[in-house]
């Protein structure tokens, strides 16, 4: 898991005095996107987090590389970032390492701390990423054409909170909303009851029904590609949990 | 207030198969920042709701300008977008009303249902508008140099939820988290007690302190210029509530 | 029309050690699409031209738009750019005026010049546009598919500069190459004649034969898009010069 | 080398009406700042060519890397892409290899070609890339802040054009204006003496002088980076032609 952090920004965006709104939003949302192509060359993941603050995903990425990355930002955008990239047994733990790397490094906001680029110890043991993909049942006969959009955003961003909360304290997992009524979880390797537990337990809370789709594999991009699968099957079959292998197991067994 | 809505976009992003996902963020995040552009070069502003969802606050922004916007998305993008705009009295009323526009002309993942560009009635009055911009007391160094990112992120946004909600149900106000721990409402015109009440409540309730600045002028932009001041200001005189006219106020008696 | 110049660009893109190349083109590019969409909002046009100096044509975007656009650049990339705007009889004659607007503010590599915005004196008048869309006849069966890309690019190119030569020495005309075998011109009103003149003299000198559709209106979009149904009409009817009027007139005539 | 096309572009810019011209301008222009990062991360070289059909020069990038390009311009804009790859003894002999991939497999009008990728024999052998980086002597002073812009625009690419020309017929190089009064030669092993002739023969021409850097290396970045610092030593030192590899020598020296 990577750390990408934008150096000294707070102060940059009122500096001299506040810039405009609309110009800030598009800065982050273009870096953002840049930052998701860039992890999505090397198959990873990309969440945008807090926007100042993103996690990458990408087992594959070396320190050449983001180096490669910072340069760019530089060259192009006003601002720099910094990198933390962390290895851990869990998502969580991972992402511990990398912000560690960062903090060791100084303040976000330290005028003298600019485009660390610091890793923890990698081992060479090849990645396994487990990827659940959520998203809710019947979200646009529910919501989307029936509620307005700010009543229907909330709704779904309360559950999006309760489902990331309960996969964090649990299960170590690092979830990111990415947009409509999805959500995507990195996870260490859990079972189909521990999803299923997951998704119970949302909606008991809230009232709102999820449906997931797991896959697994060497890469983010590759487990997320079956987790999606997975959840077309969801879809198509209102099975709530579905984990990819299964399905794979039945063209095998075909 | 308009909704922009991606056309049957759900749909398309399986198909034929499940696109690849940084593909589909960094496509979500360029489409916003192209908005972000749109509705400030008119002096608006622009949030990101649900990616697939946006709303723009935009008093002067006429009906051939968002045709305009929705060619340039058919010409660059592979995607279009439907707009609904909307007039009311608080800005959640006007959110309602445009996501009715939208509603009434078929649902969002109706394949007939493209590109459709309805605006209620609007009123030839001059807009007014009340921003305003809440970020955390002290976030740096609470929780960006010594929380790790992941919890980090988590606490700040049920915050910001809790945040959201108190706006919305209580105060007709619709909020958005614009990146970091910042947060911004477009409110009716609220005294500062009310939103001292907000900052209270959701500090009882999640024990994070909030502190916010508010302006109004006749649009979006001026009035969150005015706000990000006055909150310049509480950051510097530890105040939790400060109203931008307060502060010119002070400038003339000087 | 409108100069667009890179403030000190030349020095930054070796400071404090030459940038990296494509990181710079990227740079550029994106500059030029944004301008292109700012302009393109207002139905203007945009040239390249030379990238550090772009060209707009845009009768009716005011001084604060300009400004607005400054700013955003301003908040976006690492660089700022200087606006002159200048109002001629011709398309050449503004030019220049735009460009003294420039001159008389500092030199372009001088540090204390930065975002300049500096604007001639401007009439009243309505605008009038006329545009020349001139493409090759045939190419692809010529160049594309049967020569290399670099040999094709050549040819072309060298055809290009003939035809803008000829356009600015004759005609007081602006051309710019827009990609593919494309080339657009804004003129001040000619003849049917005075183009097919243009195309005979390029043809003699290459041997590369030019069609051309013409448009004017009271927006560089407006006379554009009748010189882009010109030019298909030109494909359609083997003709090599055709004024959108005439096909109005003969749609009316039916 | 790579080639890159845009597939069907000319019929879909005027499907099922001419679209408007700065969305193609920014649409072009966008595509082509991604393909510049794409091969700028592996430290290639990109030059926009004729924007519909651009030229890549990188060593290192695998087909699947051009895979994974053509599946992101597939999910991210509203077009596709082809990519022919070819090598050869010099880069002219390459781009002929990489067009005639393209060729081989159908028109690029052929509807039915889509997203092809193709790529000739390729060697083992490490790449090495020798890089000319020329501009105009005291360009600033002589043109941009004497000329209005279009004339100076205008000389500049005469001359450009002139340099591309003997370039190609006579050393077998593939040159690219990039931007202001810039253009990059990617060449064959060449003599100092070789480029002083094609700076000599384009002065006699045009009256125009050219300085040129010159470098080589296993990549196009390095390559041309030691272009830029040798082109740096001729600004500084009044030389016409500089050779990075004497830079470094005297460095020893010294």
């Amino acid at each position: 898991m990577s750390v990408i952090q934008l150096d000294e920004y707070g102060p940059w965006t009122v500096e001299p005095s506040p810039r405009r709104e609309t110009d800030l939003q598009a800065l982050q949302a273009r870096l953002y996107a840049d930052f998701a192509d860039f992890v999505g060359r090397s198959d990873g993941y990309a969440f945008f987090n807090r926007f100042d603050n993103m996690l990458g995903i990408a087992n594959g990425i070396d320190v050449a590389e983001y180096e490669r990355f910072q340069e760019r930002v530089r060259n192009q955008y006003p601002i720099t970032v910094s990198v933390g990239v962390g290895e851990g047994e869990t998502p969580v733990r991972a992402v511990e390492v990398a912000s560690q790397q960062l903090q060791d490094a100084g303040s976000a906001q330290d005028p003298d701390r600019r485009e660390v680029l610091s890793a923890g110890d990698t081992s060479d043991s090849a990645g396994h990423v487990t990827v659940g993909h959520f998203d809710i049942v019947d979200v646009t006969e529910s919501f989307t054409d029936t509620e307005h959009a700010a009543t229907a955003g909330l709704t779904i961003q309360q559950s999006m909170i309760a489902l990331k909360q309960r996969l964090l304290s649990e299960h170590d997992s690092i979830a990111q909303f990415v947009g409509g009524d999805n959500m995507i979880a990195v996870c260490p390797q859990l079972s189909e009851d521990a999803f299923g537990d997951v998704v119970d337990h949302v909606n008991e809370q809230t009232g709102i029904e999820f449906q997931v789709g797991i896959g697994s594999g060497p890469t983010a991009h590759s487990a997320g590609d079956r987790a999606k699968e997975a959840l077309e099957h969801c879809r198509e079959t209102g099975t709530r949990v579905h984990e990819a292998t299964t399905i794979q197991q039945q063209a095998t067994d075909d």
